[in-house]
């Protein structure tokens, strides 16, 4: 069984090592500093019901459950979890909780040790080894840190915008594209609408979309946002890479998130960037779900192999489902 | 009569040509973006009673109000505090009601065109030729601007301290700085102390004293923020000076705000600019206090001259009051 407990929403499978789906459950955020700790075994209550319900034969016969759950950074978090499992839990699993990046990290390399770039709203790197040394950066919120996220990108975009109204900032048609989305005809009338919103952070990491739009359409000053997003990824993945692999080790780098739907805007400037610091990269996009991810991890802590044709059926099967 | 209206508190003051203080009021916000127009119009019945029974016959006299009031650079605003005012003035006075950028302004040009540099929590420029044209740079708030405000040097410091424990910047003694303010042992201790304040931006603006202390100890992150600053103070500045001055003028250009306490740490770096972009301004920190520059907006208003000793004057006999 795997469990992906993210802050919005939560999902848990029930499969086998080809990849068959048996039964797939979605429920409501169990992040420990959103929501209080009776949400949170409210919903992991959910997720085991309804798997129960769809596949009660296969649930008894489960003997792992990999519940990796963002909020869980700190061992009592962690420890929570594990006790609300071991009451919801099939009879004789066994259980590891931990934090939401392996989901993430395993989603790509399959298992295997590398490093993931998360850059959703927020950003946040992770990395393992072959000796399950792990090392992190970032993960510091818009406030204080955030680089390379969808935040950075709509906050550089607003910023841009100023500039040029201001008379200091080169033109950029990212104005037009902000005074389009919030319906007005003069910058500052931005103001409200971004500092009204009980969620701004939200708001402006929905902007990102347009840096990347502008960057497409040859807009120079989307292009530097890009750059300058680029370059602090690099760093950030440079940081936990140096950290946990040799010098001439080949890293897997999974990027992961919204920002990375528009990967190839980034990947250039990556991919140089670590050629100068002469470190090998590869950077590949998820093969799975984080879900996907979480099932690997209940399969890698059980020590089972997944089948060579377990990608392409568990996608198919979950295609169909809740995803 | 001169008042000073601002988004925290507001001060009003009877004060002839000579600068003798004959009356000096203190009242709460007056800023209508923050508080109701109900508020408003207590503050400002507070101020004006306050007045008269300190000084009921120079209360009488009184020929001209200036009230320079934050929140009021749309004209709704300003013909609704003007309204409040027709109600409160003295018999035979007339109004005039501006933003508060002039009695920042005047507080350092004495009534001159110049322009003005506000850093305080947030930042502003706001400039004055002598034609009466204005034009302003900044005022974007936290989210989207504030360049070379308190703000813009508390989240650089976070920012840095992050940076140096994820490995991709630095060492920097702002992380002690910061890790003992806020009485922690690890920096990422510091999160929940900034996302669970109600007010986190007036607190990240709190961290810029460390930026200066730090810079003064010759800490090279430190000095680095404070370049990066005083460039995007130098560049707002130069936009407003551009838009009202010729090439060739000097232009008076006052510091003001919590930022400027050390000024010294700044106008080097501002000067230096200006020697490169080849244009001559004069930078000069305030005379007076803003209510000192609302007196002078109301004497320049009436076309009447402040004597010599204004300023020396005023400053003796507020001293004792208020202020």
């Amino acid at each position: 069984m795997g469990i992906d407990g993210g802050g919005t929403n939560s999902r848990a499978t029930l499969c086998d090592e080809m990849g068959h789906v048996y039964a797939l459950a979605k429920a409501g955020p169990v992040n420990q500093n959103s929501v209080s700790i009776q949400k949170v075994e409210a919903e992991f209550q959910l997720l085991m019901q309804n798997l129960r319900q769809q596949a009660p034969e296969h649930f008894q016969q489960v003997s792992y459950v990999f519940a990796g759950v963002a909020g869980t950074g700190k061992e009592e978090a962690r420890l929570r979890v594990h006790e609300i499992l071991e009451d919801l839990r099939p009879l004789n699993a066994s259980i590891e909780v931990k934090h939401d990046g392996y989901n993430a990290l395993y989603a790509g390399t399959l298992g295997e040790p590398g490093v993931v770039q998360i850059s959703g709203t927020g950003s946040l790197t992770f990395g393992m080894n072959s000796q399950g040394n792990t090392a992190r950066a970032g993960g510091w919120g818009y406030l204080i840190g955030d680089e390379g996220s969808g935040y950075a990108l709509g906050r550089d975009a607003l910023s841009a915008m100023a500039k040029e109204q201001d008379g200091w900032g080169e033109p950029t048609s990212l104005s037009d594209y902000i005074l389009n989305q919030f319906e007005v005809k003069n910058p500052h009338d931005i103001i409200p609408h971004i500092y009204n919103q009980s969620h701004p952070r939200q708001h402006i990491a929905n902007l990102s979309r347009y840096v990347m739009d502008a960057a497409i359409n040859h807009d120079t000053v989307a292009q530097n946002i890009i750059q300058k997003a680029a370059h602090d990824l690099s760093e950030q993945i440079r940081a936990v890479v140096t950290k946990l692999f040799d010098k001439h080790q080949k890293v897997p780098v999974v990027l992961t998130g919204g920002v990375f739907t528009r990967a190839d805007l980034f990947t250039p400037y990556i991919n140089q960037t670590f050629d100068q610091y002469n470190i090998n990269i590869d950077l590949i996009e998820p093969k799975l779900t984080p879900l996907g991810g979480a099932v690997i991890a209940a399969f890698r802590a059980s020590d089972m192999q997944v089948n060579s044709g377990f990608v392409n059926q568990f996608i198919q099967t979950t295609r169909d489902g809740l995803e």
